[in-house]
């Protein structure tokens, strides 16, 4: 995963034994030796099989790798990414183009590797690879939550196994400026807490991604969502200030005033500066969400929008954003930003990151812009690597656009927004669901239409993960440990496995009905805050009672994991409630564990009438779908996630037209 | 863990919130600072509540420090390291002597937090405490298998955890030579396979663990167990080489030469070198398990011991180490060795390491020397934390020695041999057992001799660690995931959680009777690598089995809870076993599934008996405890853990007098 463009299978298969060795030939790149290097650490890794300590065998390495030359010193958009790769039962050949083909290819070789009758080891294949889209995006909001760097480091080594090759950082925010400028000390010094990375961190960063074919680029969203830079430097706001850190979540009127040379100069230095600590030729300016009420309400800045014909604020944000064009230009950079900034004075060479969707990209295209799609990628909506997995950069409009338009698609961005992302929760925010998104922009769109084959592949890719020392599922079972205060969370962890968290806009919802809102104070130790996105045990069970209900209620096998799974809920609660009471954190949860126990019941009794080949009574389905559409309401910020899965069996049981047990959701 | 010295509970408890705070007075200290930061770090961690943001307010900091003066720039033995925390409500106050106390006082209080009724608080208490030994190590082979800088980085974060005070590095045998010599280049460029730290790497860990209060003991073993010095340098040793480095596990015959005076000479520079590398006064030169078959073979040698009237090679070795420890001296180090270094013309200021056992360490103390236990806290045993824990240094012979002799008996080391130990185990291997043992060194005895006790303070170290980042739990399923190719390991789960693995000297005399011995390069990728050296699971049914006996199997709870483990025991082997066959990592299992599935039927049986008040037939019994008897052998070099509380259903099912169904083993 992702599954390459084309793979043809061979006969046989290449064990890896303890003499397993690689060779590079072709144009010496000192990051094909550090690839190789990670190679055979990992290969090691991943078949527990020391490896390293013999050279080749009568000079024929088992892995030859060629690389015919050197990708640039930094990666950059568009260059050639593509590798063949031959695996047979006596060895095995990896050529590419450039650098970076080969590291794709390592990873995909390392992929390939599994245990078998005869060993770990890779099947005789031959594989052509080249990515569909150029641009294949992790955006980390480090600004609501400050994100350590130990993280980031993860995420590349993440994303490398995945060949995703953008990792964007939301850099500031209203809650947070994290990224050292020594023009302007005071961004950090009163906008961080003490949370920022150091440039020296950066650098270091910077070196270690693009060693693994990986670019940085930076974003500093302005002239909105910026009331972290106006904490140290209130003059460049369009209020009065002083301004200190926002500790809530949403869109707020600070805004850099557009009307002053001075912001200008501000940025120009700024700009300049960290155009040289980031050697990405794409510069991120943000642009989104400007609520304008800073802007209405300063006499200075509406004298000037009359003075210079502007109709509304939007022309004022036009305005800025082409000053700012000119700035990012001059310092050799492209500017890329959200949909807003969008407007025709804008040269060709911009690029557009849309969270407005497909159509809004094509539009773009059609223009003659650039755009990477990011709606339907964002990870804090909760949603499954399904939902994910079915959006499409040229789905909607932009499957109606020629191919020179369809070319200005570069590919898209998955997002992690930091309302409700810390340190503790980074790992299973991001994996394994980005793995998916990272096949739908790299394979073939007609290859990569099976859901079932997907979850297969992000399965395998799971584990590897976690080996390779991503924590999405250690540090699930730690904050369980944290919230229980203790190692002993067996009945806990039932509750955790059958549920699934808010989305965003779901949770804050929520809040706003409680009165009890969320900010970048509040703690994150809840239930809600552990536990992935999507629930394994949802889907698998799911996926058993739709194929128990689709052969007729026939196979006796899956009946009894049905059966012994709903008893586990049912008796669940009982086990779980003295735990309960004794957290805060855990208390909550009380009527979610109930209604779990009720829909386990409820379950065992559909379960019962199927059993019996009687129809449920219609009082009994009554009932029982009034329990379940109780249970349906989130409660402590979470759903139970296999409901809809036992809704399928008491309708069955009730002797209706069975409705598919649909996915996670 | 490890319990306080004194501890005195308060009413009402210490409720942390995010204007949780702190301040240093007294002697100002860096380090005070560094621990500072890290607490408030761990602190918000373990709560989820963002901590750090908010000074004081109105002056007072939650929590006060006083530190009376600062320890010394690198820890070092027998500084005083007590200190008293008092908790009220209101707030919390933290004095010790030095730095090292202001250390162990913040870990208390860490560890004290917990999920209440009432939020996240700390229980209003007065603790003062103190250690019981001033040196409580863990040592670590790095040599025989070569374990990564990051994982010691981890080992350091988790001893300060627990108040180990002592890091030892094996940082040389016969497989390998890990620390690089700038003097002696070749003795990692030939002995290491690459694999060794540099001296930027070894000072930035120095640095590291002394601003945890943590000392760095290295340990460079002669004049045998170091074939790796003589890949590079043959003619340090007895024999005529050439020599490469040794894939083997056991005591081999290379030896340095101790009648050359150029053996003198290298060492004066090696140990001048490292000594200035490592400030710790103390300088391990190992000194163990030396069989003299390159000195018996050596005319020159042999002459020598002729001419200096030399009856025997251990003559011959104390010439060697007296000659050693002039050079240890010289260099301002007292040298620290094993039980072996010991004879009569040795200064009263070296150290030794007891690998025999308490009376050995005994007659050491009588006879006016110094010395650690290290028998009996060899985690390569594989041995529960309750077997650790039952061995204290002042046992045995130790008991009967005057006040001042047992003052010599400074603690203990538990070790970690690196036979089976790869960067892939090590956490699992060393925690959370070895917390076990540091509590032995750390608290008075008489409050220390209950072992339920210990164990729950254990599962409360343990997800504690995970959420630090120690990865003893995580690797675990990571490993499964590898030997299985997927994620989905359900059945192997139950399989590896009913198991323990073999101990270092029984898997390797079954190595002996497969004659498949087990190298440097042997793949560690079976069950018997990944799964914990404890089974949990198995611990937690002995007492299930054990309580229900002992109630006279009137717990119909307790009954339920056995009947479901044993269902599940018997029914996995079904849907393990064709994942075994798929791998041949897993294959040699088949066995200790099919025995496990077999054990939970004869229990289901055992309990029908019980359930019915039926005495169990006599020829019933007699095949069942030969299923029991079967399934005692280790296969595939784990042994089923849940074996000995079977048979004590068994028994009890037959009407015999119940014996307790014992811990782990």
């Amino acid at each position: 995963m992702p599954l390459p463009a084309k793979v043809q299978r061979g006969s046989g298969q290449l064990v890896i034994e303890n003499g397993f060795s690689v060779s590079a030939e072709g144009q010496h790149d000192a990051r094909v030796d550090h690839a190789l290097q990670r190679f055979m650490k990992d290969l090691s890794l991943e078949t527990g099989i020391p490896l390293g300590l013999s050279p080749a065998a009568n000079g024929k390495a088992t892995l030859t790798v060629h690389a015919e030359k050197a990708s640039k010193p930094y990666p950059e958009l568009g260059e050639d990414e593509s590798y063949t790769l031959d695996v047979t039962s006596s060895g095995a050949t990896l050529t590419a183009p450039t650098t970076l083909g080969v590291l794709h290819g390592l990873e995909t070789f390392l992929q390939l590797v599994g245990p078998t009758a005869q060993g770990f080891a890779a099947p005789a294949v031959h594989i052509e690879d080249a990515p569909r889209f150029p641009w294949r995006g992790l955006m980390i909001d480090v600004s609501r939550h400050f994100i350590p760097m130990s993280a980031l480091y993860r995420a590349v080594d993440a994303m490398a196994a995945v060949k995703l090759n953008v990792l964007h950082l939301h850099l500031s925010d209203d809650q947070g400026f994290r990224m050292e400028s020594k023009e302007f000390p005071k961004l950090t010094e009163l906008g961080s807490d003490g949370n920022y990375y150091t440039q020296d961190e950066m650098k270091a960063l910077i070196e270690y991604a693009a060693d693994r074919g990986i670019r940085i680029v930076p974003e500093f969203d302005m002239p909105g969502h910026s009331t972290s830079w106006f904490v140290g430097y209130p003059e460049l706001s369009s209020g009065a200030g002083p301004y200190t850190i926002e500790r809530r979540f949403g869109i707020f009127n600070p805004a850099m005033d557009p009307t002053r040379e001075e912001t200008y100069k501000f940025l120009d230095k700024f700009i300049g500066e960290l155009s040289e600590l980031f050697p990405d030729p794409y510069f991120h300016i943000g642009g989104d969400e400007v609520n304008g009420k800073q802007w209405d309400a300063n006499a200075k800045i509406q004298a000037f929008m009359r003075a210079h014909n502007m109709k509304n604020n939007q022309e004022l944000q036009q305005y800025f954003t082409e000053r700012v064009q000119k700035i990012v230009a001059k310092h050799h950079k492209y500017m890329i930003g959200w949909d807003e900034i969008l407007s025709p004075g804008m040269p060709k060479d911009i690029v557009i990151q849309s969270w407005r969707g497909p159509d809004s990209l094509a539009g773009a295209a059609k223009q003659g812009y650039r755009g990477l799609l990011s709606s339907g990628y964002y990870l804090d909506a909760m949603e499954t690597a399904a939902e994910h997995y079915a959006v499409d950069p040229m789905s909607g409009e932009a499957a109606k656009l020629t191919p020179q338009e369809k070319s200005r698609i570069l590919g898209g961005e998955t997002c992690a927004w930091a309302e409700f992302l810390t340190p503790q929760n980074v790992d299973s925010r991001l994996w394994p669901r980005a793995a998916a998104i990272a096949e739908r922009l790299w394979s073939p769109p007609q290859e990569t239409q099976d859901v079932a084959g997907m979850y297969r592949r992000l399965e395998n890719v799971s584990w590897r993960l976690e080996l390779l020392g991503i924590r999405h599922r250690s540090e699930v079972s730690a904050m369980l440990g944290r919230m229980a205060g203790t190692d002993n969370v067996a009945p806990l962890q039932v509750l955790a496995e059958a549920v699934r968290p808010l989305g965003l806009g779901p949770r804050q919802d929520t809040d706003e009905k409680d009165k009890t809102e969320e900010t970048a104070l509040t703690p994150m130790n809840r239930l809600v805050d552990a536990v992935p996105p999507e629930s394994e045990s949802a889907r698998d069970f799911s996926d058993l009672v739709e194929s128990f209900i689709a052969g007729h209620f026939q196979d006796r096998r899956a009946e009894t994991e049905i059966r012994d799974e709903l008893a586990v809920w049912r008796d669940n609660d009982s086990a779980l409630e003295p735990m309960l009471q004794r957290s805060t954190v855990l208390r909550k949860l009380a009527p979610v564990s109930q209604n779990l126990s009720a829909l386990g019941a409820a379950g065992l009794e559909a379960l019962g009438y199927l059993d019996r080949g009687e129809r449920a009574p219609a009082d009994w389905k009554t009932q029982t779908l009034a329990t379940i559409e109780k249970a349906k309401e989130p409660q402590a910020d979470v759903y139970i996630a296999v409901v809809p899965a036992i809704e399928s069996l008491v309708n069955a049981s009730a002797g209706l037209a069975a409705a598919p047990a649909g996915g996670n959701k």
